[in-house]
């Protein structure tokens, strides 16, 4: 038997991941890794601590070469190479090779899609100036980190307080640059936190300095210098600013596939089924630029997490490679739980909000409590503000959200096993969660918010 | 309808509970607490706190005064007070006031036994010198300090590597003291940790100065002074010493209720229902004296955890105090979770061990992973070793064993519910735990060890 070809395209985290998975289930594969950066197999989230100045040498964020990946892996491995159009069903591929300029046609058995999600840019003027940032990719964290380093920043605009946003505002703080942040919504995570706890969001923010302003971005003044100098936004105020950083969400690379045929979902990504199998018999993707399945309420969502990518890579590459011996990998769908350290504060959430779950159909109801993440007689003691999201007709658990101290996110873990079980709130109330006085209050937060949950429930069962 | 008069004998954990939650079922019953120390309602769990001299005022241990918990809960407080007998079938108790010496005779309806566990002493000469101590109460720990402040120590021998044990270890090298640590098993916490984690456990403590010797107590030599100058061990070694600590474990104290014809389980506590009923209508017990159903394998325990104490206390008072109207309350069993902080290091367990696990019949399997708390490039990650136990034949969690840095212990949690709604190693590689650098390397270690397990299980079947 003819060893079969497989083209995997994207070579940051889903890619290599599904060509390491495709190399293992078949051995003699011969398996190629298209990326168009230089850069293959690195850590994106580690990416800000290149631009805070944390850790000053990008090479430590790269796990592999594209050499050693090569050597290692028996992946042949295209770095700086656009693949510039599939034709699946004749098995072909174009590429271009940024070093030559040279572009050629090869032929494919198989392919892999892991082509990822790009820094989504509003379409106004002067999004492309040379002090306009966004961060995605390695390159955009060197060239912030660069910019900072050389030039003068008395003050930046940041625009977007989802994840990336929040990052970028700490990292600019901590190298002394007054920041303004710019949020159209209610406030920072509006998307996943309650307006209570996006308000404690915003005075850790103010309390660090951060000027945070509820208004959206309407423009851009670009100076002599080519630079942006002022910032509009929907409020009418003109900021004057040296540097502009755009975390206003990322969109999924799907050119490539939708030309060859591939479907979308309503997301705008790639839509799989829980094997990573597009409509298109030999192509699978995975990674950033697929939807997946959101067990709590069914949804297909968008959710670009690192482990997402991974795991996802994995089975794509397993089942790509696979010739009949071998069962299908499944990608189990995702609970959701993400998690920020912003100023040695904990912000996590797990599940979905209120919003989501009306939306879905539940009767959603939601409580709040604020306690202690460890016995209030340890010195590393801090407030912890959990709400709890649950259904009010049979009491299952449908997420959470968390601000505190150390110990905030890993208490989010807690939770995802009951969620995604269908647990109630009373399941939570009966774990006999751990207690020693470095790790929980006699009562973890958890509990504490459970019956409070509890509570709830009877007494508007009772009115009723 | 004449108020009811509900006795709580025990005022330390379960007994205030008991009897807080009896006061909300039944605002009319007349409450009566007795307690033979003199102070109710305190932290157990801190009290090392106090001797290794990071609090100094009991005070702070103390949730309530006698008084104040009398005003606040109109709960009438007997504190100093020894019950001496007990005649639940003709309603009777008969007490002693510690203060006046005078002992007097009552009448209640209903009992709640939550009468505690005392430390294990070995019945051997010496044990009772004045420079020998256990830590179970509050006083114990005050006498302790008390000595540590103002005796000379240069050198200390701690019987018995459990919790306790390691506790005051790290209290008395934190005060500047020698300490050699007897342990007659395998290694430290050999109970509930594998000889591979149990060995860290031992380095860590020799990395801190301390003596390690397997060894098992055999005689204590009383000098003229009338304390104890050597320690003699089973290894023929003998130790010259100032202090002596013993904790060698606890003895659930059912003197009272086993005179007044309450029946005791095979593990020597009080034998209760989940309602917390004993074999007498109107007894109920509570706390470290009763022995609580282990869920993984229908084993019953006694488990002396504060949690289960307050939560047993609640379920017992509900119970006692309702008069038909209300539903009965129930204790749901536990899992078992525990943590310890040792010298900077997070140790903790959940669930059952590989020898319980055999003993319960289960196919009983494990495997050992060491990783990072967090992701390598964050300066507070640090290693984690991660021991699960499971079940050979589907696959079911039955139990962990952690050993590492900050982020270590609340891992443990995030297996509870897995292992409480009978879960598998595969449910658990599905969790979509959260990734952010500075809470988890990009594959949390939970994940990893959960690979590893189904590769085992994979591996063992096709060899089958």
């Amino acid at each position: 038997m003819r060893a079969q070809r497989i083209a995997v395209i994207g070579g940051v985290a889903a890619g290599p991941a599904a060509a390491v998975q495709a190399r293992r289930t078949d051995p003699d594969a011969e398996i190629v890794m298209f990326e168009q950066g230089s850069n293959i197999s690195y850590s994106a989230c580690e990416m800000l601590m290149l631009v805070s100045g944390e850790i000053d040498d990008p090479e430590q964020l790269i796990h592999r070469s594209p050499k050693d990946f090569q050597r290692e892996r028996g992946i042949e491995v295209r770095a700086e190479t656009r693949v510039d159009r599939i034709d699946p069903r004749a098995g072909k591929l174009v590429c271009t090779s940024g070093d030559t300029g040279v572009t050629s046609e090869e032929d494919f058995d198989k392919f892999i899609l892991a082509t990822g999600a790009r820094a989504s840019v509003p379409d106004i003027d002067g999004a492309d100036a040379e002090n306009v940032f966004v961060l995605r990719r390695l390159g955009d964290a060197i060239e912030l980190r660069g910019f900072i380093s050389t030039e003068t920043i008395h003050h930046a605009v940041v625009v977007g307080a989802g994840f990336v946003g929040l990052e970028v505002v700490e990292a600019l703080v901590k190298n002394g640059i007054r920041v303004s942040l710019l949020e159209p919504g209610s406030g920072p995570m509006h998307a996943h936190l309650h307006e209570e706890l996006s308000t404690l969001v915003g005075r850790l923010l103010e309390d660090h300095g951060v000027v945070v302003r509820l208004e959206g971005l309407i423009g851009l003044a670009v100076g002599q210098s080519g630079r942006v100098s002022v910032v509009r936004t929907s409020a009418g105020e003109q900021i004057g600013c040296q540097l502009v950083v755009l975390a206003i969400g990322t969109t999924p690379n799907t050119k490539l596939g939708a030309a060859a045929g591939i479907r979308l979902g309503d997301t705008g990504a790639y839509l799989v089924d829980d094997r990573m199998r597009t409509n298109i018999p030999n192509v699978w993707a995975c990674g950033d630029c697929v939807e997946v399945h959101r067990l709590v309420d069914g949804q297909k969502v968008i959710y670009p997490q690192s482990p997402t990518a991974f795991r996802t890579g994995r089975v794509a590459g397993t089942n790509a490679a696979r010739r009949g011996a071998y069962g299908a990998a499944t990608f189990p769908g995702i609970v959701g739980a993400q998690a920020l350290r912003l100023f040695e504060q904990e912000i996590a959430f797990v599940g979905i909000t209120e919003g989501e779950a009306r939306h879905a159909g539940f009767s959603a109801a939601a409580v709040t409590i604020t306690h202690l993440t460890r016995s209030s007689l340890d010195p590393g003691s801090s407030p912890i503000t959990v709400r709890l999201v649950f259904e009010m007709a049979r009491g299952r658990l449908l997420g959470a959200q968390l601000v505190g101290g150390t110990g905030t996110a890993l208490r989010a873990n807690i939770l995802l096993p009951l969620i995604r079980s269908r647990g109630t709130i009373s399941d939570l109330y009966d774990l006999d969660l751990l207690y020693a006085p470095p790790f929980s209050p006699r009562m973890d937060p958890l509990l504490i918010a459970a019956r409070k949950a509890m509570r709830l429930r009877e007494d508007t069962r009772r009115r009723i």
